[in-house]
């Protein structure tokens, strides 16, 4: 039997995107230069979680983080006390917000939130999408990048309007923040600077970051005391934490830094995508580390196309990809450690190649 | 400054109760043989994940198994699902059941289940306390063994009529197995002969087993899918859980045939504990490794007596004590892998001291 596609991309040497294989070495690797005496934190308590949510939180300017195991509980429990803070049922975001599209819609299940979404899902919202709005807002959600668009970024001019606005507006500003590291280059911010835009804040470490899994949720004290309440209830409150929290950091020290660099990758690459017939990447120059292709071309097609240049360079364009219609597929690239680790001529040649058998 | 009661007792070689301190040695025992190129599980699925599952599965007698984070997480879902299916927003548990007192009402705030306390917080319910209720019901919980009265236990008798009157009556039933393997020997059944009087089972990993966090849930194919879906919803479907469930199994594998060893060394320490003056334990005659003990002393007298007992012997009897009144204070003990550890010169001195100073 002839192997798969992904059976063949994940026997590649070389990923043109991501940080390598998820394997359980992952969490060794973390673990590392941790005495294993270090007492487990318990029930959201103890110096290793607390340490690390300070650590955060002063990151990102807020009075108070908390880790939470996913980005779908802090985020859901961020919007319904804003809900209840402002007594409305009615919050707004993207088409392609995280909560409407992966969540299996836990917001209106569980929360009984009454979502608008504002503007349309192939572009970011603006401040007059917010404004068009004609009845009171709880919260306002903004996804920084916008990830289901290939990672696209409002102005920061725009990004500031809208927080003005919102204030004005008594809506409070919550930040999608699961790739905000990889925002912060285009910005030229840092995350404080940004994170002031916003009353509450969701980061994740397994993105960009490259982690397990987990989430910070920060905001001022009184909010993230209750998001603790909120977080035991949704079954968030783990005994213990620390093999993420261990990873978390070390993720976040390792890659944190690394954005610009990922970025620039991605510039270059879409760069050489784009000069390819039938081959688009959205947005055209990437603003992060990530952007969208699109393949004029089936499904099958492409995949014995990308298995060729496997094959030949032993490097991997992309192992997912989805087939939109019968002549045209989308792959995400997110670029991150494993690209610098590929030598120039083997992406050359691979790049050359593509464009070859694309013809 | 002087130590603290619960500083002594942690530096004290020996302990009465427990598996061992909590600290991340604990992750990384259970990685020793495991190949770090083994591929992480990925929302839900993998052989890391899945296998695990299904061994569970077949242990506890299931069509199907999943992993969760929490019981807390895993037993709201149960439940809530169980009142879905009926039609009717009334559930039915002991008053000091976990979803009542641990879990900020989220049953009520997240679920809007309404719940029916049966029985009275100081003793088992019965089977007369469920035919007194006078309303549909969705679903019946029932804890084996019942944590907090000291881990008692319906005999097999009781727990069959409630089953069949169940069925007859067409209420769910779910077991809260936090500590299912505890009962195992009371009951002298399998795991698998308990849990098909059951319609879902919830397991715990860190409670008896001694592992860092999660559960699982187990019922029929259809109900398990279900909760699937549940889970992604609370933001319990982590995009890697195999942190966890690698512990899982090691514990799973290393205490699951040790509980009537643990439950023997509970019944010895609970008889010993009965013949001193204004010490008694709940049951008098554990049912599993665990009881309640209850002490005649304020708080500050007994921490006093058990420092010089840590100081004589190098043994703390308990880190937790719960002050009740001025003269009354309670301990859960829990019997694990820490007692076995205690040479039986050392136990006979301190537990003949705590005699002598408790007079």
């Amino acid at each position: 039997m002839s192997k798969s596609y992904i059976e063949i991309a994940k026997e590649a040497k070389y990923k043109l995107a991501g940080n390598g294989a998820r394997n359980i070495g992952m969490l060794l690797d973390a673990f590392k230069d941790i005495d294993p005496m270090t007492d487990a934190d318990t029930y959201g308590t103890g110096k290793l979680i607390n340490d690390f949510e300070a650590e955060i939180a002063e990151f990102l300017g807020k009075e108070k983080a908390v880790f939470f195991p996913t980005g779908t509980m802090a985020q859901q429990i961020a919007t319904r006390m804003w809900s209840d803070a402002t007594g409305t049922k009615k919050i707004a975001y993207h088409p392609l917000c995280h909560l409407e599209i992966h969540e299996k819609d836990a917001i209106k299940v569980l929360h009984h939130i009454d979502p608008v979404l504002l503007g349309a899902p192939g572009r970011l919202f603006t401040l007059e999408d917010l404004k068009a709005v004609n009845e009171p807002l709880a919260c306002l959600l903004i996804e920084l990048p916008q990830r289901e668009i290939g990672g696209q970024l409002p102005t920061w001019e725009e990004l500031v309007e809208i927080s003005e606005y919102c204030k004005a507006q008594n809506i409070r500003l919550h930040l999608d923040g699961a790739r905000l590291f990889e925002a912060l280059p285009y910005y030229n911010k840092s995350a404080k600077e940004i994170c002031a835009l916003f009353d509450s804040v969701y980061i994740s470490f397994y993105k960009g970051l490259g982690g397990i899994a987990g989430a910070i949720l920060a905001g001022n004290t009184a909010f993230m005391e209750e998001a603790k309440i909120w977080k035991r209830r949704h079954g968030g409150d783990l005994i213990s934490l620390y093999p993420y929290i261990v990873n978390a950091r070390y993720s976040f020290n390792k890659r944190a830094g690394e954005m610009k660099k990922y970025w620039q990758n991605a510039i270059a690459v879409a760069e050489r995508l784009n000069m390819i017939q039938g081959v688009k990447t959205i947005p055209e120059v990437p603003v992060c580390n990530m952007f969208h292709v699109y393949f004029d071309f089936s499904k099958d097609t492409l995949e014995k196309i990308l298995t060729n240049i496997a094959e030949a360079h032993d490097l991997v364009v992309t192992m997912n990809i989805r087939e939109i219609s019968a002549n045209l597929c989308m792959s995400e690239l997110y670029f991150g450690d494993s690209f610098s680790l590929i030598p120039q001529e083997v992406l050359d040649g691979a790049l050359e190649q593509l464009q070859i058998e694309l013809r």
